[in-house]
């Protein structure tokens, strides 16, 4: 791996199996120690929130705190101006900042920049391709850091990592991950289920992705993952039997997407997502087929929707050590970033 | 005091005398040395606004700040999610994520969180029973700090208590602490005027409520208070005769409240409020009868309406300073959470 | 010049000569060390933004974390209660807090409070006095910083200064500088062309204004700055032809804002801006007769509208180096209010 690659985090794919690996055993160690040390003093973490977040912002403004760094965070059009994106444009219009500006100067004041876009969910290729998030590396002078983009959400894949390397005594490899998709009532974005199909991958388990066939994700995703598991000797799976699916699994993953249909017809994929398919709420009957699956979930998670109280509040989920460990995996991408391990 | 009592600071009744006036005595202590020392470095304050803010958030930023300690500000809804709070329901509405979520998360980032939760005005029992505010303290898994609930401001009234305190050169047992009601454009909760009778009788003081019979306060909170002021021989007064109440009166707290029939006839208790009894504007005419009574009020303050310019404007005003003792008190009671004195 | 003088920087005008340069100079030897030192540890920095920032909060946000400082921010009506500013008022209408009560409590609470409070453009005298600012400045009990008022953006102008410090190898008297005007959508405020000038004409620079006649700045800007270049044997010239003002400059310094008629036309002010003098959008033809000169802007800018890409984009564009600079000025301004140099 270049240094080069090794400045923006913005697809788990920039990063190699080894670095992956050394940021989660790092996050470990850092919560195991409960790390608090101003060891980046003077440092300031720059987040730009297009998109709505909670945990995203606590946990890295956390994590920045607890290593002395300051944190600053920008809300464009709450407080601040609205950019235009487009290149060689007349900017007559109501946005008021080029992203070429807004960035390059953020860029000279904090050490380095989060960015949350979520998909537009107009343009699928557009949306795979990440164009908004590419052309904030492209003008950016520090590291980006990706907190959701329309692809991928890789710090979230970090803390999926970690909650399993703890769940399995630092050993998932082997294990049955299922990532299972659920009804919702709204269409949502496909970058929490790219990564956490991508991390389990890496990790060396079994992986299946349990979903309707018109929720399959795009095979623009699948084939790396497919990749990834063959290279552990696994393969990917895809199973439409949520029951056949869940059969010995070691960790339910919960989660639902909007079809690729959203593109196209997404009345029709809204009518799917929460009438055809309502009954893949994932229930403690489902779970009573695994092999005491662990129970996770990216939150924010709609209650009797998505899963049951029963599996939420039941003795197998770990969405609470889950979310706790985005602020010990952020700390230790911040400290890589910064070079302080 | 079991030290499960001490955790969380959600009513002025959960803590005994003995540690409100530890808590008071810090906090004179820390304002005369402007005792600024990164004590609390690494620590984190978080703070849920359901409502707004000005010197609840500002203090208790400058506090945490003071102490080296870093602060996260959560505002439900405003770029971040929006909470349910009801148990057992299917959540295929609006809000996003549970209450139950939201805390228990935000609990694994932060080393306490201040709450700011407003009375809903539409159901007594609930709004005194302070429910929302009952269900953050069982999700939380580290101390919550009540920054105003539908039933009490506890910070505020440890503020009131440092001004009187300070005014009274340590000794305000004895003294005449007259709450006074006054006319308002809108129907404002019960919060503050609960929690200054409770200080102001609890420090020993001779407590009289001053309001319009039809604003009388729920003897849900007055019984507890007439029983503090009886344990240090005094008795709690009503009075609804402005100038009866004000004679011979060392300290006058003006504020208003709506009256309790904002829960049955808002339109009758709006009327009452902003004409029937407009005549209650706390003005010169009013305080000259007092023993130049210290006037106090938790801001902020309609003048000319609550009050008077005058008398805000003159000599015995101490709301600066009552506000300014936001910031020494919280600091003081942070440093208590967190077992630093 | 007075320590009272100093206490504040609201206008360039109330600080000499000497203290700018002081400033300046001091803000170069930060950039040089990228100093991050925590001098000014248990300070806090209070912002109050009346209108929206990116590059002022960010860059002061900044400038306080490299010295150790807290901030807190302020956005009235955002979660916080808004401010009424008139004296005297029977205050039952829609605002909740006199400015007067706020100011002085925040001033209890940190140890310089910044004020961002935009022209209102609806009467001249009133901007231009500064009205809501000097109220403010009456209020605070702590030093004030003007962070862009009606009249003035004094700290632009300091990293303006710097810019041309930089580019000049800290000699830019004699240089020739034109402010030009250029057209825009909106009607902008004055602020940031009456400081540049300022700043330009204290430099020692040769000034000119290049605007069309009916966007000229007013006398009460322009005298002073005048009377500022007569001090350094210069004059300050006045030219309406765009062309012949860009001949031989050392600096273009692009802006758009709204002739004084938007107080009195706004209608006919907008069309002259954006129709009758769109051809003043500044391009490469116009900047090729300068002596390659550098082109600043204090951002946000409007692309081909303001000035070309190509200007923008090209080797002479110093705009980004401008805008990190207000990190630096900030930080020096911060260390001499602070007494620490």
């Amino acid at each position: 791996m270049t240094s080069d690659n090794n400045r923006n985090f913005i697809h788990l794919s920039d990063w190699d199996d080894d670095s992956i690996s050394a940021i989660l055993k790092k996050a470990g160690a850092l919560k195991e120690q409960d790390f608090r040390d101003p060891v980046a003093s003077g440092k300031v973490l720059g987040m730009i929130f297009f998109n709505p977040s909670l945990r995203t912002r606590i946990s890295f403004e956390t994590a920045a705190y607890h290593l002395g760094a300051g944190a600053s965070i920008i809300q464009p059009g709450q407080g601040t101006w609205t950019f235009e994106t487009r290149r060689g444009v007349i900017m007559d219009g109501s946005r008021t900042e080029h992203l070429k500006e807004a960035v390059q100067v953020i860029s000279r004041y904090v050490d380095v920049i989060g960015v949350r876009a979520f998909a537009g969910m107009k343009n699928l290729d557009e949306d795979l391709e990440d164009r908004l998030m590419q052309e904030i590396v492209q003008y950016a002078s520090v590291p980006v850091i990706n907190m959701e983009s329309a692809r991928e959400h890789p710090c979230q894949a970090l803390a999926d990592g970690l909650t399993m390397m703890e769940h399995f005594q630092d050993n998932p490899a082997g294990r049955k991950f299922v990532l299972s998709w659920a009804p919702h009532p709204k269409p949502l974005p496909m970058a929490v289920p790219n990564s956490a199909l991508e991390i389990a991958a890496r990790l060396g388990m079994q992986v299946t992705l349990a979903c309707p066939p018109e929720m399959k994700l795009d095979d623009r995703v699948l084939d790396p993952v497919g990749k990834h598991a063959e290279k552990h000797g696994n393969e990917l799976r895809i199973e439409h039997d949520q029951q056949t699916a869940f059969k010995d699994a070691d960790v339910v993953y919960g989660k639902s997407w909007a079809g690729p249909m959203v593109y196209t017809d997404p009345e029709k994929e809204q009518k799917l997502r929460t009438e055809t398919y309502a009954g893949w709420t994932i229930d403690e009957a489902l779970m009573s087929s695994t092999r005491a699956a662990a129970f996770m979930h990216c939150l924010p998670v709609r209650r009797n929707v998505v899963v049951t109280d029963g599996v939420l509040d039941g003795a197998g989920a770990v969405h609470i050590d889950q979310a706790e460990n985005r602020m010990h995996a952020q700390k230790a991408l911040l400290m890589k970033l910064w070079n302080l391990f």
